[in-house]
């Protein structure tokens, strides 16, 4: 058995109860971001981006590099967000125009971050406190190095959306 | 300063450690599923629970419970997974039928369960070991009850979907 590489019962259990808190966190955080500043999760991921840019822009697939989204999905999404005037397309150059935020999209950003942070602290610093916090991203930062390794050895540089 | 709700630094690249391996895990994983199975996360995720169900049956409500995806995904996708055999509607009760998995439903989650598994394993167990996967566990535990002590506190049931 020891060569099996299904997941014990201990880690079993740990493995679903971190899924549900993936799920809970990222379902309630969003729900309020919508209910509380008509903001959905993804306008907030692609504002977060840009307001943090030193420019104030990126180029799309930039930003699909820091999102992680299908081409598909981050063309339609920006499409949208122009509509509602939160990003302009700005054409330094025809066919790849760099996404900028705009003054408006700044005003949103600045207007739900509070309360953002707010909810974050409570729901989790608060919950794990400085000491469990750090070694949760710890954790993370050495499971970011594994799926880093992971797509070096079985993906082809394509596939990796190189 | 002590009553800011921002985040110290410390605890904001915690944070942002935990977001990355989350996009990171979330995708690499859907991935290799899609890839490997044909199965889209979503699709896992209702396989998961109804082979899981002791009778292999489910009502909508109880996976959109399970899965905290709104009611429109829910029926949306549900439609799609019938109409390519994974799962059937058993009109027990004509208005909410019971969601069943398939032969082939069941065939396809036995299909990428062990590789499912093993990459899991991989990525998360072995990267972490026992003892900080339970601390994980334990950690997310935690998270799990803030946020449900806070949906009590902040919204009335009806947006709870209650």
């Amino acid at each position: 058995m020891a060569n099996e590489p299904w997941l014990e019962d201990d880690e079993q259990k740990a493995w679903r109860s971190y899924l549900l808190m993936w799920k809970l966190l990222e379902t309630h955080v969003a729900r309020h971001l919508q209910r509380e500043f008509g903001l959905s999760a993804s306008d907030f991921e692609i504002l977060v981006n840009l307001s943090e840019a030193p420019t104030g822009r990126m180029r799309a697939f930039e930003l699909g590099q820091a999102t992680q989204w299908e081409k598909s999905r981050m063309s339609h999404h920006l499409t949208r967000m122009e509509k509602r005037g939160l990003i302009a397309k700005v054409a330094c150059d025809a066919r790849y125009p760099e996404i900028a935020i705009t003054d408006q999209g700044l005003d949103a950003i600045r207007a739900c971050a509070p309360a953002h942070a707010a909810l974050i602290r409570e729901l989790v610093v608060d919950t794990l406190g400085t000491d469990r916090l750090v070694a949760l991203g710890e954790a993370s930062d050495d499971v970011v190095t594994a799926v880093g390794k992971h797509l070096e050895t079985t993906c082809p540089p394509a596939v990796r959306g190189e």
